[in-house]
């Protein structure tokens, strides 16, 4: 039988706030079975971007990551990492900062010119290799991971924290039965977006392209469910959508208020 | 018999030039035994503090390092850290890059305060955990390591890379035969600090007393040999002080010029 392992993202809106971040990461130390923490970067990268006089420049909600921004985020990132990894270690979770450019572990390629659209150094992953995370596992560690990814040529790529997740998540399980968690700031998938008690218990396939067509579902939304979907499709064995300071309950079979997703 | 290990410094002259960093990491990947990389800050921490509004705030020759600074050079080393390891996994290297906070890998305390002084967020090392450096170069994994520890209370810790790459090379040579080189910007240890070719071949320690006493030694040299005597004097088989462009030679025999340390 494979052993469990948890694969947790936590977008900014934990990041931003130092309290609800120590309150997670308290959280998320005392789950007792592997797991693994991916992060994302949160508005610190905007606000030290803004003192740098590098404007955030976006399309359709996504950033251009042009010279000056992929260094910034790099440097935010890094910062956020080892806060993280720092913490959970003092709080007895031995921990390592990693991105996708260590041990070439998440390769990547500099996404291609899109309807005019050059999206400059962000990635779209290529390959997940899953020997250095096993490594670490296997030794007690907690990766904690940054949204990074490398190509080739050793060019640094920022890539959607939760597809990284999903991807990871895939990856890993051929050697563990896998858990994906998405924790953000609501808990779980609203159908009002509006009201935090119109929780949706679970969405499948069906009624997830139903909510497409329909236009009943908040477009920012669309990603992390096409990512859950793709994880279950390629392995994984549950994803979760809920609450960030729901973390440790998300990891039990006694959690009320979260979206579960089914195929 | 132990395997060779080359724990590697390279300064802030390397870092700063892009040009010297691309040539220096050519060189670096092309080390054929196994090795560990130590880099510092170079003026980037300055120039983009400076950016950032937080002067930077010495005092004899030691950064004072607050709230402010502590993030900046954790976000500047990441970026750093991020860009040589991107490349080195390029040129073949597989490496992974990591802080003393690390799997609590460089165990620290934050320095007392002085004569008055508090430098603030500065750590002075306590313990170096060899398990994880191990376990990386046991996989054929070359470490890049910034210059940053932790407390044991999660503070990250400002810590001189000279002196990380001194207590790493002691702490590593219980398993393997290992090499400390300093490589900086210029050929060596120089008896005439405005020639370059008074490169002196070997400094023990009765002549190193002997140039402090005289005070015939440039005062940034001072922590470079002091480091250099506690490797010998704690187990490491070797100490070598030259350029970064000779990093290749300096792992040879044949290697020319170059200040070799002996007890």
């Amino acid at each position: 039988m494979k052993e469990k392992l948890f694969i947790i993202k936590i977008g900014g809106n934990v990041i931003d706030v130092e309290e609800a971040l120590k309150t997670f990461l308290e959280h998320f130390s005392s789950i007792s079975e592997r797991k693994l923490l991916v992060h994302g970067g949160g508005k610190i990268a905007s606000q030290v971007g803004i003192k740098l006089g590098i404007a955030p420049n976006y399309h359709e909600g996504r950033r251009i990551t042009d010279n000056e921004t992929i260094d910034l985020v790099t440097m935010v990132y890094g910062l956020i990492n080892k806060k993280i990894v720092s913490q959970l270690n003092a709080l007895g979770s031995l921990s390592v900062g990693m991105t996708g450019s260590d041990a070439n572990s998440i390769i990547a390629h500099k996404r291609p010119i899109t309807k005019g659209i050059d999206y400059g150094w962000v990635g779209d992953i290529d390959e997940v290799k899953s020997d250095f995370f096993n490594s670490l596992l296997a030794n007690g560690i907690t990766p904690v991971l940054a949204p990074l990814t490398c190509d080739k040529e050793g060019h640094i790529l920022n890539t959607n924290a939760d597809t990284i997740a999903s991807e990871v998540a895939q990856a890993l399980s051929d050697s563990f039965e896998t858990h994906l968690i998405y924790c953000f700031e609501k808990p779980g998938v609203l159908k009002e977006v509006e009201d935090e008690n119109s929780v949706m218990d679970r969405i499948d396939g069906t009624l997830f392209k139903q909510m497409c067509e329909s236009g009943a579902i908040n477009t920012g939304m669309i990603p992390k469910l096409t990512n859950s979907f793709n994880a279950l499709q390629k392995g994984v064995n549950e994803v979760v959508i809920g609450h960030s300071q729901n973390v440790l309950s998300l990891t039990k079979n006694d959690f009320k208020q979260c979206t579960r997703i089914n195929l």
